[in-house]
């Protein structure tokens, strides 16, 4: 990123100093000092809604946990010394354990067993030359690297995959944290890949501006894996995707450099961005990423909602994003949800238990302007408004789903999450499709499964799905669990929606991916993938799912 | 596109029946009946801004204009007119003339001469499956082709240039015409690729629908050609640029198809959609778009405003941009346009004559409350209300730019535009290094040169800048525009400016792509189009430039 324009408080390569966050429980979500039981509301409920469950035994302590002797060599450990230090070449089972995946429910299940695979190190490369240097070497070398960040993904993204190679290097880019340059005229700052949400928003905060991305990992994740995976958070509807904050990228692939985006709009060819967004380190490691901030909002207004039925509030929440009332946020429950969110809240039995519930938030510019217009908007598609109530509970908590995942797998309840979008023409028929596939699923293997879903993200021209499964744990979750979500995935492509909104391909994914973009598709990537990575040592597996071994080095 | 939802009325590959427009000038724009002389206050203006000028000798008559003969064997025309029916294989002098270029005014320059060049044959193709199998017969026969929508390029897109093969065909989609899907409830629409600006908006005005895309090529240019180039029209604050209507497209290559576009949000790799908006058909057809609609504005409000200087209205423009004032349209002459705008009205002499002149409309929704909160924004930061009067005069001849400019190249003064984009911070830079570099290009050359600027695409971080030259047109005007443009190209580069805004790349700003996105960019694209186009026929020197020669089929 050039950096003639706006203050540069950083050089480039330097690690930035940044406050730490204490590191993550590594077999589950979150601040270990948070690791709650399940709270009387729930545990109450479940039996209504999964039958009786059974408390599984407790997983390995980290010192039991059996990982296999690094595969790599001492003149491989040698080659990334010399480049890193040896303080960030890791191989101690620890720091191997940690970066052996990501969180979503399997990967969490995995954890609980005493033999587990992890990549054979783990490098921390300090800014954009050591990335670039690292993937050189790992190419000479025939290692696999996957890149990692908050390591946060749901996708199976992070699985230390060898592929053809013989040995596979975990790329933390945690050390590649910072505010690089800050242009207030124009809005943009350039954040180093490794920052965390939480510290992104720390140091825009110093220059009045935010980034306004909250996906529910946001106190985790990073800003190049919220680009590498096109995340989207809960304010998409008033600041857009992750897709539509980014207006430069810096890149390091094993056989080049990309420095792209000089306009906020162009026609110099195809957007090149676009290709690396998404791309979840199959052609490279973005580095750095420039992005829009806007002013941290002064004001903030919050409305809840009731409507009869899904579909009416579904109605509802597409005559706003057509007609734009302007929200930051909508949502909407269905009525599975919206009645297991009043029960958690301690209401159940009151009348607005039925039905379908939606929360709007508004910051920023004219936000009574805004909640006005689309207050007139719900109200005339059917809505009654509720007052703030029920929007504060959910901003308070809104993070917190992880956690409660944690205390019901402890007590044998799996669950897990899931996502789709489509046109609005077609949602109502997706979530009938995706809801009876989780639930056939399970009942094939004797199980009954409890399926909440939501709207979260809204286009004029259509909406995300995210569904909640909860059914019991029982003995071999981890099978059961990949039959549904191949059912899943096959209702995905036949009704007509994506296959991910915003969890992004990783590996889970991958399956699918054909059909959603054809095999054309498939063959363009592939053919990128070749020219910047013509050994095939990025990531192998992700998105793309198994290749073809290309050729490797044999250099040991 | 899928057609289970919305209306299909018509076949996917049945041509059409559409209101034919006048077929535009052979050599020069628009309809033929318009063409008119050079209106009195312009000519009195001339002398001041560029000197004394002479008449240029008229150019040929379309009977008078010499093509060689085409390059096409028996054999090759008995293939295609196999496949489109004989009267869709021209290769009569009319047709290949006529769609032997763009509408730049070196195009318009070169059809002042007698021996032309032209593609060797014009193929009409009915639908996605006759484009996909001309490709395949290029391809076995070793022939380039330059798909031509509406013929109104002005970056050299449509050259009629071979490359390494024996022969070019013209693929002209003018058959290709209609409204093929409409989905009332996610305001979604499937065109043609082939419609023209005026006919999707009929079409569309049917259910009561526009799209809104207004380039000032809006009535010749057609669906499939905003999208290859990523157009944008002069509602762009309002409904973004051609870019993000699009939420859907089907492509047909030399080696397979692509449907893509299933979620308006999607995280299933990378965005290739993007890879095909601005490719301008260097790795095939855009057949069909599927674009985001909304309804025909019920009201609409305009306002002009005049500033100080061109700054302080730029910096009022990217208030209202960063703060969200809604302008369907929003526009800023600097002082020079601002002048020479009021001399044509016939305003000289009034005190408002001063300064930099805005356009606001606003339609749609609230438009009323859109207008107040942007009035607030642009008196906020120094603009002063004009009323509604200057405002109705750019809306009223927003279109007739061009014609303007064949009187002028009769009259003897070179008239052209280009056009680029940068951030907020880097655009006063910008817009001084481009003026002076078309000063100084033409003064080298001993011809004073004219230069306006003005501001119509603005975004939260950067805007465009649009500038039209006028200069004595001198005795070699493609000579003298080739070193201006040169210099163009490296001031905007050095200064951060993207190579194109929306006019595209074409082959006037191929030299400098590698500079815009890098060797590793460029090697990108070409990865891609070795992949879907290996014999290299699509457009060749398009976009990359002239290639090393791919292999080519030798069957003749």
């Amino acid at each position: 990123m050039t950096p003639e324009n706006g203050t540069a408080p950083n050089d480039r390569n330097v690690e930035v100093a940044s406050a730490p966050a204490a590191p993550m429980r590594w077999d589950g979500w979150g601040d270990p000092a948070r690791a709650e039981s399940l709270p009387f509301a729930v545990r109450s409920l479940l039996p209504l809604v999964v039958g009786r469950v059974r408390r599984p035994p407790a997983g390995p302590v980290l010192e039991d946990v059996h990982v296999e002797a690094t595969a790599l060599t001492p003149d491989d450990i040698a080659a990334f010394t010399a480049l890193l230090g040896a303080q960030h070449v890791r191989t101690d089972a620890e720091s191997r354990i940690r970066h052996a995946g990501g969180r979503s429910t399997p990967d969490l299940l995995r954890r609980r067993q005493t033999a587990q695979s992890a990549p054979d190190a783990v490098l921390q490369p300090a800014g954009h030359d050591e990335v670039a240097a690292c993937l050189r070497i790992a190419t000479e070398r025939g290692l696999a690297v996957i890149p990692f960040g908050g390591g946060t993904s749901v996708v199976g993204a992070l699985e230390p995959e060898r592929g053809a190679h013989r040995g596979v290097v975990s790329l933390d880019l945690g050390r590649m944290s910072g505010l690089l340059q800050y242009d207030a005229v124009s809005a943009e700052a350039v954040l180093a890949a490794g920052t965390s949400g939480p510290e992104a928003e720390r140091l825009l905060a110093g220059h009045g501006m935010e980034l306004g991305h909250y996906p529910q990992s946001f106190r985790y994740a990073t800003i190049g894996g919220f680009a590498a995976a096109r995340s989207s958070g809960q304010n998409s509807a008033g600041y857009g995707r992750f897709d539509a904050m980014v207006t430069g990228i810096r890149v390091a692939t094993p056989t080049g450099d990309l420095e792209l985006g000089r306009a906020p709009g162009s026609a110099a060819g195809p957007d090149l961005i676009r290709l690396f967004l998404g791309s979840e380190g199959i052609f490279g490691v973005i580095t750095e990423v420039r992005v829009r901030v806007h002013p941290v909002p002064a004001e903030r207004l919050m409305e809840s909602w009731s409507f009869p039925d899904f579909a009416t509030g579904a109605a509802a929440l597409r005559a706003v994003a057509q007609h734009g009332g302007g929200p930051t946020v909508i949502r909407l429950s269905d009525e599975t949800e919206t009645g297991v969110s009043l029960a958690q809240v301690g209401r159940i039995g009151r009348a607005l238990a039925k039905g379908a519930s939606a929360v709007t938030v508004f910051e920023g510019d004219d936000v009574a302007g805004r909640r006005a217009r689309t207050a007139e908007l719900l109200q005339g598609a059917g809505g009654t408004s509720l007052g703030e109530g029920a929007a504060e509970d959910w901003l308070r908590t809104r993070f917190d789903g992880p956690y409660l995942r944690d205390a019901l797998l402890d007590a044998g309840v799996f669950c897990e999450t899931l996502e789709t979008a489509t046109t609005w023409s077609r949602l109502p028929a997706l979530r009938e499709a995706v809801t009876a596939a989780i639930k056939d699923g399970f009942s094939e293997v004797g199980r009954k499964a409890f399926v909440m879903c939501h709207v979260s993200h809204v286009y004029p021209t259509g909406a995300s799905l995210y569904f909640t499964v909860l059914a019991p744990l029982g003995s071999d979750p981890l099978t059961a669990w990949a039959g549904v979500k191949h059912r899943v995935g096959d209702a995905i492509m036949a009704a007509g929606g994506t296959i991910s909104h915003h969890h992004a391909v990783g590996r889970d994914h991958a399956p699918w991916l054909s059909e959603e973009i054809g095999e054309t598709g498939i063959r363009i990537l592939a053919a990128v993938k070749r020219e910047l990575d013509p050994h095939g040592v990025m990531n192998p597996g992700a998105v793309l799912g198994p290749a073809t071994p290309a050729p490797v080095s044999t250099k040991a």
